[in-house]
């Protein structure tokens, strides 16, 4: 009875069926109580089990005083809390990132004399010359090789500067590749495909630590800083689910509840791409459409929350300086006319074919160098990347300067107070220059050069975008793909334009662009561009046209922005379903069920279960049979996770399943106690042990542990069922019975293996589950 | 052997699994293929599986032939297709309604003499009085006294006109309940409980049908211009649903899959949301957020496909003639501060216990209806009712209007032009004008006067809603709801704004309020008033925030917003969890499973399965041992939907499940055909019959319609797992097993009857599964 007893309270975790005393123990530190390993999957059912008994045991004892009243209160909007926290320390996050990216990117061209912690653009608020004109020339502000020889302009100040453009950018970028290699491993990449795998059920220990968090907000900014082609989003994410994940361990509820993490998880990616791009709702779509997997309604309620929370604390730090959520914010006075939905559905098959070959190089070169010597010189390979880009980035002016910048300047509509060489229009000398509502003008000199440079940078960013992501810093993938989409729509606006200037009699411009009119935006054509490009390589939607409906701010240009977006999308699909986050998820081997997938095949359960034909038949413990040396032989013998237990090997009837892991120490806590608990003792999973004879070793009575609800399904019920029960409550296995037999048993990654199989991929690569 | 075969092409729904052909019969005219009776529960699992294995034969059909891919491509495109149609109509729809909304209101009071068919606003369009100021007094627009006795001032006017209202209110409403009592029962109230429980899986024949569609626009238009407090929103999510039925028709992938239409119908409640409010994000939000059960990413993409493609339909017809989309387009000069909070806290309070009152008084008044003789006269409720708020309303300004513009004025802000009562402020003579941006001003009388006149319309409204929320005529509750909130938001407003001006020495208001400054947006408290109250009663948070937001179109006051919508969900949950649509859902009984309930209690499956302790024994049928006779008497002595099939009564093994119409069909065909199978035929669910002697009668070998994978459980499965499972997967019933023995049977109406009695509700009201 008492080694029952004492094995039972080392074990406690798998009791919660029936008899619901889990929650006594929870409180004893028992090391791997409610802890699964590492790289393995959670179970759903089970996490939310657990945390309905916590709820239960909770309320019940909100009756009996008021401090367990207050107690319980507490433990209601703790979650509440939660948000509040990640929302204010993914915004300062975000904002401190955000700050240091500016001054450190300046830092490559010149340094500010006044106070060198001040990025170009702040040195010369200070100054007197505030006039827009007047923004690059203030006197505080000197290049490098100014400061150095005293001269600004010439051949020799273009090499120095040059020179020391590239050695920042390769000092950056090495201390970027050292810091994660030496300290967090886990920091590189964009951590949205690892991410999507750990919030789907899998464990990955420390992808979510401290270390992790500190790390990769640290090389984030030198990654970015570098000049690589590379954005800040997805690592942003990554940073607001360190956040969630270190505040979980405040709260027992959160830290101890893998299931109930992951709900803080979701809400914390929310938060990650509201500060982001300062768009609060296309965060929380994203988190639903891109990330999560588990999604109840009041994950959708906190996410907000904390998107919210964490957009105005971004807010009340002001990076930007202009008051303004949003990375670029735009400002449109002209509506756009139904004879340019064309060039945006044709921008929008760019941006699917982008995609598409993006995903395809992409994957090739990160399989490449999984696969061959490239990958063991990781910092090596930085160092090579981050040097072409410079290289051939300072001769550019459009490369030149942060991705975001060049971004922000495609998406603005030429004003009338515009300088860059971008608005360099021939204007009527005639006109009168009213602030907004220009008319369409003739491109100048400065246009014509812009789109020579422009198609080079294009070029430019496809290439070097495609061995840049992977490599062993954290990079994110949303400001590239956004910055090659915005080139192309700008060349194809300004096409437009000009072609609606000298042609307006043509027929599809005579109705609505008469001589005289603003009728095509450029800048539109940009956020048109930029939006399908991200929707090609993310397969992203409605969170994508939300986020840039958030970015304009108004709802006029929904359409176009949905059109270029689902062409862009069907476009990509015709060549591949999986989007840029599905492919490195499959590259890297994790276990996950994608909800998008349909599994359309016509096999049967029996069809994947184990034991196959000539396999040996399954390992099962009996209900009174059994010795501890059996079952020891059994745990040495085989590495399943657990064991289903049957009536009688001739009768076959399942009255539950136990896992290994619970097993071992049931066993070894046994034998430690000295019970009698010998070698021949008999295991009973009944619920009353027969009274022996004294001759006989004491029994091992083990019920407490065994699960006496294990999910099964008939040999006959179809795969697509059985992975839709896999998906909807996130199981971990599943038994196979016929005529209540038990025949076999479905794991998680059987399932993968056999869905893999159906679609012709290698079922080899799926990481262990 | 034929008579098996001939039973099984009879019913050949069943045999989805396994054997998976299906198709070939489903194009021949079997009245009782794949449909369900009325009031019953669809299975969830069973539409998927039918749609997967018709996807499954038109992708090998499309290899085929050139044809059949052409076929198979149409098939994939109809989803979209539904979608584009479903936009237009509603859009479509939607303005016409509130183009005769518009018109007949204004009859009331009127008639355009030039065109009687234009209302008020657009008579005076035409006329040459274009100010806003001469807006109403147009000489096209005449009065009725002014028209039939020529004084359009006095007493005597002032009656006829008084008697005038009331009588086409008495007309219009007369009218529209009259339509809805002969033609369609079911156009009658808001709908949305009703599409609620539809989109769960519930079957309520007609209630989406062409004839429901047509009165519900007609009477929909008549409710709300006969002044009767009350909404055209959630009648429009209705109207857009039937219009998603109407088209799924026309595509026999939607119309003979119950789960696939459900797809359709819950995009087009986004639809419906879109065009009622102008906001298409907002829809897609309130559709996941509030209406759908069954959400799959594909369904978010094509909701915001037909939520884009109407409200643009919409914005074509152009209702409100000012090119928006929205309903209340308000635009605010000023941000919010801080200590604003503090009041828009206590209206999320006042928004709160609104929703409280709102939903126990109607609940209680429509119970009352229901079983008094009250009920009995609907037709006469209605004139009642429309007669009392029509002699209440005439009388006070605020009231007369309809309800629409009062909240549209109320959330205006009082610009430089503005000439309403509610902007009667005390000008500083000294101070210029600017069109924005005008300083916070002393009230005048007007002001003062507005004050009480709203004070009486806000308790009029309170109290009238809620006898006329129920009643049968189409009715809304957002924009009663919302009405209510503005009043209230406004006259916090006010008080607010003068005594910030009054006391800006205080020093709540020392710090952002100046004098001479713009401090506070009475407008933007009724709007903030308002969301608190629609979320009391509805008890939506995002859609409802995201709404709001994209009527103003500026992320600047998502915060008021939210704290509003928030703070109202928690004072009203913490007086009953229910919205106003659970309420009504429950209140009819509808077997509604909520996804939000959170199930908590610790029983067992063995505690709900039947039979209970004392019953009978469960009726099963054995493989190979039951007698066509035993067979139709368990068939009319019980009235179970299906009966399980085990091996022996003995061992109790189960093998299958059938269903109750499939085998009273089955047996029928047999007997029919006449091939030898009589009452003491031996009825086979096994694979092989045995040879008999030819002295025994024809066995009749009916495994093609059993199901050989009906769901279990164990009897030790916690309800809180089973009802996670009844709610995720969607199924009707589910075994419930012990060690391989067949125990019981638990069905949806067992586990809602079970969770009806653990929260101490009336467990007798659910309506038969």
């Amino acid at each position: 009875m008492e080694a029952g007893e004492g094995v039972s309270s080392a074990t406690p975790t798998e009791e919660m069926n029936g008899a619901g005393n889990l929650m006594d123990f929870l409180d004893e530190p028992f090391p791997d109580v409610g802890t699964y390993e590492d790289f393995h999957t959670i179970d759903w059912l089970r996490e939310k089990s657990r945390d309905t008994d916590r709820h239960r045991k909770i309320t019940s004892k909100s009756k009996e005083s008021f401090w367990e009243l207050i107690k319980s209160l507490l433990d209601a909007w703790s979650g509440w809390v939660v948000m509040l926290l990640i929302g204010l320390l993914s915004g300062t996050l975000a904002g401190v990132i955000d700050l240091a990216v500016d001054w450190m990117t300046d830092l490559k061209e010149g340094v500010c004399l006044s106070a060198f912690w001040y990025s170009h653009e702040q040195c010369c608020w200070t100054s007197n010359e505030t006039t827009f004109d007047d923004r690059d020339k203030c006197p505080q502000w000197q290049k490098w090789a100014e400061l150095m020889t005293g001269h600004a302009e010439g051949a020799g100040a273009y090499v120095l500067n040059y020179f020391l453009y590239v050695l920042w950018a390769l000092l950056f970028s090495f201390l970027a590749v050292s810091l994660v290699r030496v300290f967090a491993p886990y920091a590189c990449g964009s951590g949205i495909p690892e991410i999507k795998t750990i919030l789907s059920g899998f464990i990955i220990r420390g992808y979510l630590g401290k270390w992790t968090l500190l790390i990769k907000t640290v090389t984030l900014v030198l990654a970015v800083s570098s000049g690589l082609s590379l954005g800040k989003e997805g690592p942003l994410v990554h940073v607001a689910c360190c956040c969630g994940n270190l505040f979980c361990s405040l709260f027992s509820k959160y830290s101890k509840n893998e299931g109930k993490r992951r709900e803080v998880l979701s809400a914390a990616a929310a938060a990650g791409v509201s500060v982001a791009f300062g768009a609060p709702i296309g965060g929380v779509l994203f988190s639903l459409e891109e990330v999560s997997y588990y999604f109840p309604l009041k994950t959708l309620w906190r996410s907000f929350f904390a998107a919210l929370v964490a957009a105005f604390t971004l807010r009340s730090i002001n990076p930007f300086g202009n008051s303004r959520l949003v990375l670029f914010y735009v400002e449109y006075h002209t509506p756009w006319y139904m004879a340019e939905l064309v060039p945006f559905i044709l921008l929008g098959v760019f941006g699917g074919l982008w995609g598409t070959l993006f995903i395809r190089a992409n994957i090739a070169w990160c399989r490449r160098r999984k696969t061959t010597q490239l990958g063991k010189y990781p910092v090596l390979e930085v160092i090579a990347v981050t040097g072409i880009t410079a290289v051939l980035a300072f001769p550019n002016p459009y490369t030149r300067r942060s991705t975001s910048e060049l971004i922000s300047e495609l998406f603005n509509d030429c004003g009338a107070l515009e300088s860059s060489q971008l608005c360099d229009y021939i204007n009527n000398p005639n006109m009168s220059r009213p602030v907004d509502d220009i008319p369409d003008r003739p491109a100048g000199p400065g246009v014509y050069n812009a789109l020579w440079q422009l198609a080079l940078a294009l070029v430019f960013k496809i290439v070097i975008t495609i061995f840049t992501f992977g490599m062993k810093i954290p990079s994110g993938l949303f400001i590239p793909s956004m910055a090659v989409g915005a080139i192309a729509g700008r060349i194809v606006g300004i096409a437009v334009e000009q072609m609606a200037y000298h042609h307006h009699d043509w027929i599809i411009f005579k109705n609505w662009c008469r001589p005289g009119a603003d009728c095509v935006t450029p800048g539109l054509y940009a956020m048109v561009g930029a939006a399908a490009c991200l929707g090609g390589v993310t397969r992203m939607t409605v969170s994508l046209v939300v986020i840039m409906f958030e970015l304009t701010g108004g709802l006029e240009y929904i359409v176009p922005l949905m059109a270029a977006a689902v062409t862009s999308k069907w476009v990509a699909d015709a060549f591949g379903k999986e989007g840029i986050y599905e492919s490195h998820i499959q590259l890297n081997g994790y276990p996950y069920l994608d909800v998008r997938d349909e599994f359309t095949h016509r096999t049967l359960a029996t069809d994947v279960m184990r034991p196959r034909r000539n396999d040996p038949p399954l390992a099962v413990l009996t209900q009174d049979t059994t010795t501890v040396e059996d079952v020891e032989a059994l745990i040495k013998d085989t590495d399943y996770n657990g064991f289903p237990v049957v009536v009688s090997r001739e009768s076959e009837r399942l009255i539950g399943f136990v896992q290994r892991r619970d097993l071992t120490l049931a066993i070894k806590t046994a034998r430690q106690k000295q019970d009698g608990v010998v070698s021949s003792s008999v295991v009973y999973f009944t619920e009353d042990a027969p009274l022996l004879p004294a001759s006989n070793p004491q029994p091992l009575k083990l019920r407490r542990i065994l699960n006496l609800s294990p999910f099964t399904v008939t040999d006959h019920t179809p795969m697509e069922t059985v992975v839709d029960i896999f998906r909807k409550l996130g199981l971990r296995q599943c038994l196979v019975t016929r005529s209540g037999r038990l025949l076999g048993i479905i794991t998680k990654k059987d399932v993968l293996r056999h869905m893999a199989q159906m679609m012709n991929q290698d079922p080899e690569s799926i990481m262990f589950n």
